[in-house]
């Protein structure tokens, strides 16, 4: 069975990953482009003026901030892995959310998702024992924040189990497994790169709920939010031509976790 | 003219200075003897699992949550003067202030006053950028929330200026120079070890508002607070000593922030 | 097929592992009782001034100095894997063990092995991939450098197999599996708590080649080298009752990496 | 007095500076264009991979490595003054010039002189203090090792005094005082940025021993290297005018400290 094509859909990307003197990404053109922004945290990249900057321009803007939280791993950008006590690692993911929502408090908006980056956003995928800190430190900060993960992780259901609210996200410009997974960076065709072909893909898993994998076969695929990356080269051209083939496809663009 | 004795006094320390492996001071016992707790922030010391169990343990027993925010210097402590940019140390002290409090209202309480750390702590007694920028800090992210220092210092005089409620502390175990000022670490008597002589000392400031200076000057003192330390050896018993002592001269012991 | 017993045993100790304000065992007195030390190299603890201290007292007590490599993980003191790309782990790993080589030639000595640290250490038991990476960063450093690990380990075949000599430690005061593993601190009797029962035990793992696992099996055990901790309550006085058991045993104590 | 124009000059650039994700200035490009590398070393900037892939790139194309040390600063890249305990300071110093000689050897180079970054180079201009800190490390480390600072510095003064080898630099890009001191970085015309400006001013400093202060005063300038920046807009092909404008004048250009 076909999903229903969405009355809306989300826009989300990474922003501000620059730390001190670095900076990643154009996040004043993309917060033009996206309805919700993975703000980072500072545990993987952030420095406070940067999240700081970054939030006052999405309450300006009107964009959802979402809470980026991720192992602590300056160093490696938080996309290794890392084998957390769960304790550790609801007291890190508290920390970052409630560090992250009060900048954006004092900016005039505030935290209104949460998800996880890189290596945690993979790990909880399967490792039921992340997912349920994440879970965990979501749900004890603020029961009513949803989260933003893969349609069939075991975040999603094990947030969903908790109560909380869940948003599944497809990625632009990734190609999928026929298995309905994402085929690992770093083999040949992972990543799409041309802005027109990722358009028109983006434009069909919304409003016909499906893609297809790398093979050809048709998937179904859960979209509520899809997600443009902010940090390659030509990622602001690939977030234009996904949101202009949207609009033309009359599709309303809008975030998940709305202002209030 | 000396000042009316108060009709309560706080005790004030600082905790949850841990990191990690590394533990700093006996919270425990501390949190049994103070009635305002400056917790580390995680830039100069403290883990947010560390963090996160301080401000629980104060939760439970009434205490209240300070935010010691600091320099971001895990390798010195805070303890080192650092020129900042004005615009970062507001964004740090911002996240630090919005990080503890998040932990502390999932742990049932909220962070009630700030008190900057070491060498912030030492600079903004006269540098009136770095005052300027703790309480442009405050003001942004509560401006209900009082803030702790030293009486005479730039940082309580902006505070005021700017409408914050300043709370003045005095020290228990640090000898005063003749204009009021702290002896400074390292020279001969800058700090008092016998617990029975701090107490004495703690009563008469207290009580009657004034302390000897090194060369027994009577100098008046402002009280609201009573800072004794907790990561030094014999803290505790110290600790201990001077609420004894409090107690016995009639003064009611009470955080000057108190529980809504 | 019994051992020989050695002609010479090491004894080995986790040490320098302060960072800034914050301390972990008594150095000092471990470096008496001594003769390898396994110095932090500032990734998983020790500051540069706490490690240079740590390698002059080493120096000037004849104590061998090794490199003690780890993740970059202050905050979890190394106790975590983390799922390095190999490139990166032979970088981090290759920086340390300069830094620290620099620090002690600086003292009047040098690096005279490696030993990983914490979850590195554990995880080189099986680890092939990071494994090879340490043995690649000591390599390219010193292929001279010995490598301090656990008898049968991944790390000790691919060293081996490399032309680096290894050197097989032993457990002081840890219990055995019947399989010749340690069983996994946090079951109960993992840690041996009597420095008489310990003594005992590494006395008789030394002459005799053997050790009672938990379940009363004698196993074979290869010991060039037994590890002390240095941070428990208790090491001091554990360390000097092994040592001194061993020399009432006569075994002779000496550095396996000895001073030119 | 007009000082004698150098038989040859040397051109320096700042690189290594990313971490991690974060990348700053295109070094393969700089290191085809100056003839000594001032490489990162940790503590500001330059994870270790990065600092490994600088090193080899430098020893492949006969640039010389000099270490960049600075303050533990990676959020402020180095460049707020901190005020250092000295003996902290030396030991962060020596640790960072171990840790990138290490690395620079295992690359078939070795660490040739020394540069302070940042709010260190500032500090150590005026500072006796820290100066004699960054003298102290370096003669510790190896008393062969030439320090490149500012003319006139502290640092070149106290370096000298303690028998180090010392060499001048000039700014390609960067206003001259009338007094000799470098116009603060933010007033306006602090910086110059037309390639052919800047070419002809290095030339013109080179040849005749003078250069323009910004009021027009000829001021005299002792330059042993020329400082051209490796991480701003343009960086590049203001290098390389520099090298061509001197190189039809007929200089040579010389790493100072040549590759034994």
């Amino acid at each position: 069975m076909t999903p229903q094509p969405p009355a809306a859909v989300d826009l989300n990307s990474d922003l501000g990953e620059g730390f001190g003197a670095w900076r990643l990404g154009d996040d004043e053109a993309m917060l033009g482009l996206v309805t919700s922004a993975n703000v980072a945290c500072g545990f993987h990249a952030g420095d406070p003026r940067t999240l700081l900057a970054t939030c006052e321009t999405a309450a300006r803007r009107g964009v959802a901030v979402g809470a980026q939280v991720s192992y602590r791993d300056l160093a490696g950008f938080g996309r290794r892995f890392i084998d957390y006590d769960p304790d550790d690692l609801v007291a890190d993911l508290l920390y970052q959310l409630a560090a992250l929502d009060g900048l954006a408090r004092t900016s005039g908006g505030r935290v209104r998702y949460v998800k996880p980056h890189g290596a945690l956003y993979n790990a909880v995928v399967t490792h039921e024992v992340q997912a349920r800190a994440v879970v965990e430190a979501v749900r004890r900060y603020d029961p009513g924040l949803p989260v933003l993960g893969l349609a069939g992780s075991a975040l999603l259901r094990v947030a969903g189990a908790a109560g909380l609210r869940t948003v599944a996200e497809a990625f632009a410009d990734r190609a999928y497994t026929p298995e309905g997974g994402l085929v690992p960076r770093g083999r040949e065709g992972a990543v799409l790169h041309d802005p027109a072909v990722v358009a028109e893909r983006v434009v069909r898993m919304v409003t016909t709920g499906e893609v297809a994998a790398a093979d050809g076969t048709l998937l179904p695929v859960l979209v509520d939010s899809v997600c443009v990356h902010g940090d390659t080269p030509g990622a602001v051209d690939m977030a234009r031509a996904v949101r202009a083939a949207l609009e033309r496809a009359g599709v309303r663009i809008a975030a998940f976790a709305g202002a209030e």
